[in-house]
């Protein structure tokens, strides 16, 4: 399905070489302040050609706006976008053709739809991807206006190079529990609470440590001058959720985010909170403690948690890693076959982004805003619907807790 | 939302103390051979009270079918099944229900709802997936039935404790780009290939690799005895799927298959194929290159994609790895704020599980099925009615390539 | 699909003859005060053997809450409920299986599944109208706590005996335009304005005009002693409906409504509002003028709308109308042809139903109160949504009318 | 919501004075031939301006394909389309605006959304149809393709001026039960079977019965005259629709063309089959009793139920009827209040539509081909998982009837 959210619902359509990509927002609240502007800024993080160290080509992603506002204003009706293409032809034909391109979609595509677009694995083009970051400015911009939040996503890995202490993840067998805090430290906790997209796109790596962010640099180098690729992990921060989002079982909030984050091509990994390395460590040192915050509601401690508990939010930052794979296109040779089985050898014509993290940064930043937006509009629907009740005077005391707030 | 799936739709309901829990299945096929027992026997493995590794408690847990069959067949109408709850009391009130449990569902529930059961955190306990893993034997056996499929998890760390090679993750930061190779090995791909749900529960952590197992379980009394906790890593493999499954764009079968698996209670972590490690290989070491299978078709030659390229299965094993964190609930004091902000002291009453990743096993096999039971059914619709169409003869054969399957 | 809704969403199952019958209804907000007895009330006014009227079977169909309650107060967690079938044996085969039921389902539900339920038409039957009922008798709960409103159905036709100037359809073809005045009578409009379940169930008919139930009861009897059956309509209507439900485009509000209408088994037709009839009244007498209301909102003199205009409720009662076809099962002999085509003649064995139209009133209110249900959950989403943003001030007065409700 | 469909999904956008109107259809099967011309076609009959009968405004509304195709042949990923709007400036305000236009959406989109677009109804325009006619042409084709499935509408009735014998409607109350034989005559029915588009076309009333479509010009020439409006019925046909389409419970196959029809605007009614007539005739002449047909299998002597029964379809030809009120927009004065409840007197300016079922026909096709479309896709899921089944072999032949077809 071409279509993400419940409430908030984006439908997106377009492959590489047709006449434009967009996409139709439908269940955007009424009375929203949004100019084409908020939504081209995150397009422009997402454009290539914006460094050295991706593809040059430029293309221009202009949006346009269809419908669903007037003087800026959002009316509540479904907002249509659309963005040009700026090579509109059918991909011509050439002896590349003959193979499915390795870790491509060229074969799966021919598997599942017994045709494909001339230009390859059509919708799992990054491409696609342009109406995901203009839908998501949206979303942004509401929660912003509306709450405050701030949704903020770097890079933290390429290849093996990554800032200190961001992974949270398995380390070696032994003895000692506390691997949680040596994983976590103090420095990059405090990164979380506070970095910005400003910090962020100080370098074209999109890694806000400066040290780091060299080293970075240094690996899409060497990738780009060896023809080939490298990986990497976005890191995303998002501030001043409402706590109570999430659906119950099956659409958790840590599960619709693992869903929308996993629908970004070329991502083959998720954590949240202390992740995999949380595996490792003992529930007496894991648990995070509750403390009366600076607001006097309640918090936790620690959070490793991620800000999510039992697939409900807690008020706390929601921060989560996502793994990208090497890009599958590589201008060196390889071995493989044709799709008639013939074996030869197969180079990517033209030129490739050898490294596409730093761009997948607004991408992730849509998706995530995107997530919350649904699920807070799923939240909205019964917080007022409870609110409208008169007040329960039968309860236990378990189940209406002396302190907790009654219903909202 | 309560219910999972688009055709293939589970709606589960309950709690700890309420009568039953039980879902309704929408959308089976008609026609499959089906007993109570196909089900009970994935019951039997999520029970607790197997081993001493867990908690002692003893539910019967017997499936009773509602409706939907006759004569153990399957009619196409909704399949409702209930599991009776042993206790249906409400909790009673104690001292330790002033203190929302740190690390679990109950302060989110009440902000959530307003209210909460009196057992706490109401659907998100364990209790609830009780019905997921009836559900879940339903789809498998249509699925073993009409494709051969095979699903089988296992338990592949505990802790730090891990089967060898079992883990592609990321290792320390170096110029070696061969970490992929290291973090497979062949013995563990070799496990993948071949491991059956005989092997895995052959040792009552359900890890297949004996000495390792052995290594879990005395880290796992080691928990029991402090009185703390230990998470662990899942990890399942699916063989036999057809290709062509998992929807373009939001719904890309490893999305729904993350979404699936973080919807599980304690989850914090899902990767497939290479996952984190794919980060730090090169894609020319990381690119799965063509070969022609033994059956004729076309295969990879490695599986570093986990059976899916571009969101969509292309008939490869199917892998992926989730990461349970340490059991919130344990026995031993912990110093938390009351809901009125009070500082205190927490203890849980009674006996918990130290490590549930031996039980989350067949849960995790249940939610594979589901997924891919589901995106079987959206990929029967459209390929059906493509196969209905007369054949394209217009197109250029950049589109439907010489060797390539025609429409099926 | 067994589910209804989007929020407040119903999700059924069971044939005739299997264990039970039942619903999980999912989305119900939380705090709402609820017993057993709050549903039973309507699954008794549902029941068959109510009157000498009705089938002589006395099914019991206790309603049993299983989940999503404690000491009788919601937790916003799904709710299930089941009720016990009698008769829980496959039906025994016998000649007339040979034969597919004149206008039952039972040569359809063949063609669908290809293979049927040994009692024939499956999950058509009318028993599985009780879970509709007693979710129904949920979502009714809610809106008369909350906003008071009220759902009030009954027989306004059996056969071709009607309540006077209760038809607002096409009459004969003429040059008068006032046909909509005589269709509705100032006394019927008074009926709708005014009328109580308790007056409806005054008589065993259903139909609140003392004489006219008297000339349906003969109109039944007759029916019954020819061994035939007859028809009729139900009309409804929901006082106290908040303005601004109904979404745009697809899910207009009286779009839905048909939808629900239109599930209840063996119902042919929907109108809304003046209905047929509206199509025979000019726009100048049809148009309904706006009026200050006592309440000093804005309100229509008339209401041939029948409370939507636009597909978004305006606050005026809704009131619309559902034919029934005649019951297919009959007692005396029908010729036809068996499954293999072999000519025949069949009747139907046991005691029926010669008019199902005074147990529909029960349902045709469920439906109704499931459709509002919903359509206020999704619009809670929206408006509250709304209600969080800054005021609008830069919009021209066509936009936001002077004296128009402001972003509510 | 602006999506309709489970697996053949339309979502539109647009209002009368944004950029454009347009579509995103998602889920169209691939390798289907599609031009441009397929959908202009019925975009040409729905446009205004097509006789002296309709409003002179006269819209291009060439329609632009962005996605989805290539050289004319569907990929099976999204089609993306859109139709420029002719004026996309927003509305002016004037004197008028102070009114809510009676029995138009102007106030119920205000207390909806709390701001209206600048026009008025925003999306209860008849602009917003233009979508859905271009997404139904797509529609359409492929069943026409695939199955020879056809799809006609047409005008039955313009005020009280009816082809003859097509109401099946309540008549007066009497004694006589054939009412039903008398309400659709022999001539009549074979319209239905054999009525043609060319047919349809030949009158600009779209009447295909001479005589009564010159009866309809004048009466529509009466109401523009007085400077009035008039409403109509449009019956339609869908022939050769395969059997076993439509889902048990909530989503029969009349219940989702109930809601398809009734979200056009302006739609009142909708009946299928013998309809609200069909309540006046007893069961012994209403039901349809089985015949061999000509190709062998199962059919019905006669056809009251509408080609649909238990909610599946028959293989029967599907008829129905939908009524259309009179347009809110006339252009003599009519008493009514501004938004501040002061009284006054309103007539809109321009000029409008005198009756819009003529245009209306196109409309109607486009929503029952969606219908038919996305059951089928439904129904092809389901039916192609049980073909991979085994033969089942253990049923009683209550299940399995000999001469019933098996499992397909």
């Amino acid at each position: 399905m071409s279509t993400y959210g419940h409430l908030f619902r984006v439908t997106t359509y377009g492959e590489s070489h047709c006449a434009s990509v967009g996409a139709i927002i439908d269940g955007c609240p009424p009375g929203l302040t949004l100019s084409p502007e908020d939504i081209q800024v995150q397009l422009d993080r997402r454009r290539p050609g914006q460094s050295n160290l991706t593809t040059p080509r430029n293309e221009k992603d202009r949006v346009h706006l269809q419908s669903g506002l007037e003087h800026d204003v959002t009316l509540g009706t479904p907002i249509a976008l659309l963005v040009k293409n700026e090579d509109q032809r059918p991909h011509d034909y050439s002896e590349t053709d003959l193979y499915p391109r390795p870790s491509h979609a060229d074969y799966t595509y021919l598997e599942k739809y017994g045709i494909k677009a001339s230009s390859g694995g059509g919708r799992s083009s990054a491409r696609e991807t342009v109406s995901r970051v203009a839908a998501g400015a949206i979303a942004e911009k509401y929660l912003k206006t509306a709450f405050g939040v701030e949704v903020v996503a770097f890079v933290s890995s390429v290849g093996k190079i990554s800032i200190p202490s961001s992974i949270p993840s398995p380390s070696a067998d032994d003895d000692n529990d506390d691997a949680i805090e040596d994983a976590l430290s103090e420095e990059f906790r405090k990164l979380l609470a506070t970095v910005t997209r400003e910090q962020v796109d100080q370098h074209q790596t999109r890694c806000p440590h400066p040290e780091t962010a060299e080293r970075m640099t240094k690996r899409i180098i060497r990738a780009k001058e060896a023809s080939d690729s490298i990986g990497g992990i976005v890191t995303c921060v998002i501030r001043n959720v409402p706590s109570g989002l999430g659906e119950p079982c099956f659409d958790k909030f840590e599960a619709t985010l693992a869903h929308a984050m996993l629908s970004i091509p070329a991502t083959k990994a998720f954590e949240i909170g202390s992740g995999f390395r949380g595996t490792q460590v003992p529930g007496s040192k894991h648990n995070d403690a509750f403390v009366v915050r600076e607001d006097g509601k309640l918090g936790t401690k620690t959070n490793w948690s991620g800000g999510v508990q039992g697939g409900i939010t807690n008020g706390e930052d929601i921060y989560f890693r996502i793994g990208f794979k090497s890009p599958a296109t590589i201008s060196q040779a390889q071995a493989t076959a044709q799709y008639d089985g013939t074996p030869g050898s197969l180079a990517a014509r033209g030129r490739h982004d050898p490294c596409v993290v730093p761009r997948a940064v607004p991408i992730v930043e849509a998706m995530a805003s995107l997530v919350v937006m649904d699920q807070l509009l799923l939240q909205n629907a019964r917080r007022t619907a409870a609110s409208l009740l008169p007040p329960i005077t039968t309860l236990p005391p378990t189940m209406v807790m002396p302190g907790a707030k009654a219903v909202p």
